[in-house]
């Protein structure tokens, strides 16, 4: 399942990698992409309690899932 | 000797970080102050070559001085 996120908060090349290292961390999730342009980041997971946690993850990083 | 340098593109506190982080590593600084808000940051060297080197150290993690 395709998860696209809009996340709000991201500035620079260390808050995408901030936030990439927050997905990567959550098990369950693979083909990450943050794009700082669009202000989101898509990744595969197999189920919606991954999501979640990916959620909090970034907000754990600072930025605001919109 | 106070320094204040002005560094063009730091835009959040992962950039403020890089930026105490390569003035740090120059040996012969102190008093490291960095400011997001007036793009700028202070310190105190007894020398003008480690001056030449932080300038170095900023512009090698991708910051601007002006």
């Amino acid at each position: 399942m395709e998860t696209i996120l809009k996340v709000e908060g991201m500035t620079c090349g260390h808050c995408k990698a901030a936030v990439m290292k927050a997905v990567e961390g959550v098990s369950g999730t693979n083909n990450i992409i943050v794009s700082l342009e669009n202000k989101e980041v898509t990744f595969n997971t197999s189920n919606a309690e991954t999501v979640e946690k990916v959620k909090e993850a970034i907000e754990d990083q600072g930025y605001d899932i919109v």
